[in-house]
């Protein structure tokens, strides 16, 4: 039997979405059990979260930096930290449980630049320790299987590839009665882009995840569709990948009609793959033979790789929370094999630092594009 | 804060499906925590898994009676049960947690006759006990929309139910190597039906919980389509509900093309819902006007009283794991409710005993008129 | 270069819209041309539709049996006959003609009495005549392609049928602003059945032209749902064909959401073939290996003997024009065959008399099921 | 009754796909009728082609020129020309039948220049002429309700379109065994664009018949995805249209798993709509009150100017022939209002030679902004 893990959350206080679906995902498996927290600004909102999730009260902390010490110190402290708070503290946040020889998950975006974020990946590497972001979409069988298809040569060399996430929740011009949508588009909270940043990331790490192409250049047209904003609510970039093949993403938050519309769809010389967030059970693929054909999560055509993460026969649906809680199952079992000493670099399946860092350097080359008359803009190389 | 429940299982052990995904259910919301099990036949076994499952080894039993006695004695004994096992054992089981004061949560079908459904109905009337029965897909946000937009009477009196469900895993004759397969296709372990009593309940109760209506008559043809197959494998039944409309089901495990494919159309005078399982996400009505809408998930347009147990917003997908996690927390709310002495009838949300006596009078009626030649066979009237 | 055929019509005048559809989809390909006609029981309309189709005015005539005699007399006579007139006169158009040595195509039903329809198929027999009978759906590529496929055993013995037609347009109570309506519901009109004669006939059709199996019993509900309606509107037949399987056929005009969803799903030991009118220009198969496969019209996995119908390369769609004018290139190039004296019987590959007459002792055999208590109706066996 | 037109055709000799489908087209209504023809470069395939379709051969001419003279100077001669030869022979085709007063139908692109668009633009205004280029989407009923709806402001001010033209017949290195695609690729019969000249038009006029806003400049990315093309053969174009809405066109042949997907999707402040030409028989839109809503050609819901186009009950599928015949309605029954002296410039509701030069101007932006490093490229104000 496994050692069931333990971890401590900084975020996800009263109200919080994100904080709340990370606990659920986790707990659908039950590999790891929450022990701890700072939840909130103020203790109090900390307290009562804490008291809800039945935590002890000496390890509901008041500020992260406190929480970070007293676990390290501790004989039982906690195995790994979740960070689920405003993007613009997760630096901090993270590299002081690095520090403290913590293993981190971090909601994405992992920081606000690409240098902090070379700056974390460094810090995990020369500590030894694990650093999972959490880019969700990645986790799903059928993304997986089609990350499987195409490094197996399926479709032949990629030429083209065409991701949208279209969403429509941010048509209105006021949006003043949610929570959510007031801190997407104000500047002091989300940084300098909206769109591209928040939804526009998940389309450049879905590929990257797929085809592990990297990007070497990029044109962005990031525009504010709603009159009044001060961030971009509806990007599109035009792209080069290293091997000479060319993309198109588009991210937007006025595309009514769409809830969460995440679509790759990848052309290779030999065939083509289309994936879709709202329908993840299933993949569509067409080979030179014209037949279109649709696999389900569940079948024997799923490649044991990606379908040994399901958790129910096919056609009984799984989604989101079962996605999120396949990477926290590869990083969990990457912190157990880390300390049972069976740890090896394959198992890196889930997103890291690294990933955090392309999607960095992917935005700050789109602003920097965008910003000067949608010129393109070459990406840095990245060292792994 | 509510007071997080404690419950114990029957079955489940090692290589159960059904009873990993009642767990996994009950863990997405935390609302309460497994302390108490026995797991298998062998009491070996069942130590595996409750260590598995960090339970104290005074509470992981030999033995269901044992459990329950042991569990009825303890100041801190488990709040109710969760029972897993093969149907022919659930009316025992079930007794005898109700006898010892303990609220019971019974995979369908509740027993294996309608007599014995009555009994359990009664006894928990009688000791003021729950008793939850666990047809997953009432569980659904869109399927209880439907059932509040029938009862504000917006598809009008209704006419004509087409209800369907097939898969296609049992249509190899081969499918000895699928442990699954073996026991639902044996009559020793599934009593007198497969796919009419496995999945053409799950017509019936999906259909009962949306209308609200009752079935009078049955005229079934229930076929074996594999070779050598000794129980019904195709199944139709023509139905007539106590409103006058009437209805077709078709279950079938020879469907290849279909994973879990139940679908309900609902066609009434004003209009018409139909909803497919596959797709909980979505839901699709046409009104006189000749506008198909498809309502999601997440939605303003969802009603208040189904939108409450979405735990995503819109276009992040949720599946089977929440539609039961919902019955679970209806039925842990009302426990909770019961000791507080809050609970009123109304929050009977959940599928109960009752569900399950409708479910096997009907499955009963069938195979009476299955087995004469096909003709029409009137249902007993249940009193709540 | 072939002959252009030269036809006439009986019915089609002022406002109909079958005789309309017949003329366009012929008028698609331009092997035939029309040059006579009676169109209306007045004369001066039959003369107002003849001058707008640019008929001469000698071959404009007051009824049908004028119109034989001198088409049958002329040099030039017509080489076919259209009959779209009501269901009830087809009978003695059709014989008249075919007593005049011209060959017939008729709207289906064929007759109104399996009897007739008898005699029609030996008349035409005895005279060496073509007759047509237009099951459109059979036409369609898609639908042909499914056939080669079944005929090729790529989905094994077939199992299990499920059929459906359900319509939404007669679901109101007041169809009085219809007259397409109003006569459909009228028993002067239509005879003893509606919804089973009028789209019942086209699942049963359909699913003979895609498999080859003939009913050899019938259990049938034929149901008014609409309050007042003298006819079926809503009817459920099980079939049982002569390799003993079995099927359901659902066809009701009180189904809204529906348009004319005419959709026939076939299982079959090794795979299953799903076929949908409204979506015509593509085709759904699974076989054992679990892939969902579909395959578009215009792509070279589609069969040779049914690509060749094809007018449009892939993508640009076909549709009920289409299918209807394929029934017609058969029909007019087994005429000229016959003329030139290359005729042979695998030319018959159009729906004729026999079809008409299985299709009759279908509907003859449900009524006489639906009013005897839903008992098992055997059907009689047809000599070809 | 009206007069039935009669027509010429200049191309679509043997084995011209294009000639034939507007033949048949035209066929479909029955409202002209071929009787002059020049079909091909050699006059015996012309006679060929002549003698198929039945035309007297003095009215089969060896070359345009004869026939434009000829049928000028006949009592009885054509009333219009359809010209469907390659593109770069449109131009003088076009003027010279323009010159001897006949009427023009022509294929898209109009000519091969936007100076030579003008031209016959200009010409056509001063002889009084008619001149249809036949986008064929735009004739889709679902298309002009699209339009009727935007019109009527039903989504509000647009922001943004998203169209894309995805197919996946060139994909394969080696075409050589298609004509059609030899052709296409070939520069010396294309010009100087492949994908976006031949499809990306189709996006540009389709959004500009919807919407009515014109493109103010592009920027583009015209490119060769298969090694040895000389042609782009997979384009993208960010647009900006005159009320500062942005867009983004696809256009592509190297896209396996498409045929013929034309798909324009708008975004407006209160709603989107989205239409994809594969499925040219519904039209789906969203508005803020969160319903997705299909609408079905057919029903009341459509509006009267666009559902008149409807030859066919909802449910009985239309496609491109009906749509391209929608194209000449609207061009013929324009001719005979000319000749009754009833015309009025609101029956221009076809495509026109306008339409032609807004597709030349957009290409050659592109082209210019592709070959100058994507940068922005204004196109010229056109006087209506």
């Amino acid at each position: 039997m496994k050692r069931r893990l333990t971890y401590g959350m900084v975020g996800g206080g009263p109200g919080s979405f994100i904080g709340d679906a990370h606990r659920r995902s986790i707990a659908l498996d039950g590999k790891a059990e929450i022990v701890a927290g700072s939840f909130s600004r103020t203790y109090e909102k900390s307290l009562e979260t804490g008291r809800d999730l039945r935590i002890a009260e000496d390890r509901i902390y008041s500020d992260y930096k406190t929480m970070a010490e007293a676990e390290a110190a501790r004989e039982d402290g906690i195995d790994f930290v979740v960070i689920v708070t405003p993007n613009s503290s997760h630096y901090e946040i993270g590299r002081t449980f690095l520090e403290h020889g913590i293993h981190v998950a971090c909601d994405k975006p992992v920081t606000t630049t690409s240098a902090e974020a070379i700056e974390l990946h460094e810090l995990a590497k020369e500590k030894g320790l694990l650093f999972l972001v959490t880019y969700v979409y990645s986790g799903h069988v059928t993304a997986m299987h089609a990350r499987e298809m195409i490094e197996a040569g399926e479709i032949g060399e990629i030429r083209v590839v065409q991701g949208e996430y279209p969403q429509g929740w941010l048509a209105d011009a006021d949006v003043s009665d949610n929570k959510q949508a007031s801190w997407r588009i104000d500047p002091e909270l989300s940084g300098r882009t909206n769109a591209l940043g928040d939804i526009g990331t998940h389309i450049e790490n879905s590929v990257y995840r797929m085809t592990g192409l990297h990007i070497t250049e990029v044109l962005a047209r990031m525009e504010k569709k709603v009159e009044g904003r001060a961030l971009d609510d509806n990007s599109t970039v035009l792209v080069t990948y290293d091997n000479g093949a060319s993309g198109t993403y588009w991210a937007s938050q006025v595309a009514r009609g769409h809830d969460n519309g995440l679509r790759i769809r990848i052309y290779g010389e030999k065939g083509s793959i289309f994936w879709f967030q709202e329908e993840p059970e299933k993949l569509r693929y067409t080979l030179s033979d014209g037949y279109v054909r649709e696999i389900h999560r569940g079948h024997d055509c799923i490649d044991p790789a990606a379908s040994c993460y399901g958790r129910l026969p096919s056609g009984h649906t799984e989604g989101w929370f079962e996605a999120m809680g396949n990477l926290y199952v590869d990083f969990i079992d990457a912190i157990i094999a880390k300390e049972e000493g069976t740890f090896s670099a394959d198992m890196l399946k889930f997103p890291t630092t690294l990933d955090g860092i392309y999607g960095l350097t992917f935005v700050e080359a789109c602003l920097e594009s965008s910003e000067n008359g949608n010129k393109w803009v070459k990406l840095p190389t990245i060292q792994e």
